[in-house]
């Protein structure tokens, strides 16, 4: 069956039969807007995300459940790097009439088993009809108390600067995707991030992250985003980059080059007033998460690095621009 | 200056320093994510809508201010038509890189006047290359307290059916885009649909709208939808239909198939409960906005329409259906 033969209302009917009834929801799918119950006291955090077939995603290298799992995965990871609890998200879509109806059914599993797995509820959209490539939008909200969302701005010399995880991975699981790989652990990273929401809900919630960001444009560009937010500098060491065995074994002569500049890997970047270490190291040793301390902020300008011997070490491309 | 030059990053900045800070908004643009202010006992109104170029726009039929003004009037409508008052907006657009600067700069023009004209602030979105056609993404969020928001589902046998301004027109005035023609009043409704947002609030607050909803599929499509969800039918006499004097010049032989089955005139089709017509009359006077009482909620399904002598009507073509 093809998307033209259910038609727009049949699909809106389809994705809508999927959805449950949520507490924070007073309307959801299927009038002019949806209508949200917001959690007296707390702010409502928004992002919107857009995906595109040919940019962001290449459907010969992708199954369409991973698809639907990292569109919402993307969004998450922006409400977890503000410390929010997320609760509702909305999902537009342009997909060409003929794709196969089997498409949107495993992008829809495989957005709503990433839903569930979150507790955030759909609660509209826009479908349309596309003339060349798939475009997916999502907007995700969530809330957190005032005092406790985390900006990009709030980080002072001395703080300490902390990963998550482990970062270059989803870089080098798309070279391996367009060198004909379709499996392993790298692959998985590209084609399946992990949004850290326990990760980023605790660390605001603990007051033990003064500036958080996801890094979806790499480390080096993303930290410079709260280096420049917060009016500081950094310095980090390499040596101190948390790699994975899989990423150590494909990363070739240079290991930190992806590491640094590879976008994509949705892990946390934060960081944490001097006194707070042996916390930090306690609430990620509780989840269960890799935690690396990676450097420190410091007074000045932009991002200093040093390689292992602790010569300065000039990266050799930028993090990700689109239009650049 | 292409957008490749300004790079992602300067266009957000120039994007950013348009914004005027607003009550409602805790933290704008720049961050993960918005952080918005709910107003206590408001509940949230959210609706998205995808304009895709080829699909909903044609750059060579609009100029770029028009479609900046227009991206933002289709989810006004939304809100209008729950009864909501406008308060945010996120934006996402995917543009080729190759693509003016001018385009970014007059669309914005467009946007941000609209926004102004309806109190409304820019919070966020996204922004990337396209490798192909324009893509924008807007979700906008209103607000208003639950007892008075307007729902498709509460039509009841008795109620008068309402349409405010008039039908047809934008339809029209994309036929006649389509035949060379760059200006006139069909042409502007066309491109340039005014969201009817004070009188969707005022129509809530005064209790006078048991159902709502925004002409964007065409009447018969959009009454079909209140029909549905109230499980009710209606009765619409044609002759009371209103019809702007370009259209009647316009239209050809048949003057109600694209009165009728003609999308994208943002109006708002309401159905008032027996007693409420007086009341409706003159809130419309003091709007100074054109008011059509066109039919009658009836018992049963479906939407039955009667020509000026009083026989059956049966349409030529359905409402919009983006797969039909």
């Amino acid at each position: 069956m093809r998307l033209a033969e259910l038609g727009e209302f049949g699909l809106i009917d389809r994705i809508a039969d999927r959805v449950a009834p949520s507490p924070t929801v007073a309307l959801g799918i299927g009038d002019d807007a949806a209508a949200l119950i917001p959690t007296p006291g707390s702010l409502t955090l928004i992002t919107c995300d857009m995906l595109l077939e040919g940019v962001h995603f290449d459907l010969d290298l992708c199954d369409p459940k991973s698809l639907g799992r990292k569109s919402l995965a993307v969004n998450l990871s922006d409400l977890a790097a503000m410390g929010a609890h997320p609760r509702q998200f909305l999902l537009g879509i342009a997909l060409p009439a003929d794709i196969p109806l089997e498409f949107m059914d495993g992008f829809m599993a495989g957005i709503m088993e990433q839903a569930e797995r979150f507790g955030v509820t759909l609660v509209g959209g826009d479908t349309c009809a596309s003339k060349g490539a798939v475009a997916i939008s999502i907007t995700a909200l969530g809330e957190q108390r005032p005092e406790l969302v985390v900006k990009r701005s709030g980080a002072s010399p001395g703080d300490g600067i902390y990963l998550s995880g482990t970062v270059g991975d989803a870089a080098a699981g798309l070279c391996q995707l367009r060198r004909g790989v379709r499996q392993g652990f790298l692959v998985r990273r590209q084609l399946d991030p992990q949004p850290r929401v326990a990760a980023g809900v605790a660390l605001a919630e603990a007051g033990l992250a003064s500036a958080m960001i996801d890094v979806s444009d790499g480390v080096l560009g993303d930290l410079g985003h709260i280096c420049e937010l917060s009016a500081v500098g950094a310095r980090v060491e390499l040596a101190r980059l948390p790699l994975s065995d899989a990423y150590r074994a494909d990363c070739g002569a240079d290991p930190f080059a992806q590491a640094l500049c590879g976008g994509e890997d949705y892990e946390l970047l934060f960081c944490t007033p001097k006194g707070g270490e042996g916390e930090v190291e306690a609430l990620f040793h509780r989840l269960g998460l890799r935690l690396s301390r990676i450097g420190e902020v410091t007074q000045g300008k932009g991002v200093r690095l040093f390689a292992p011997d602790d010569t300065p070490y000039l990266p050799t491309q930028g993090g990700f621009d689109h239009f650049g």
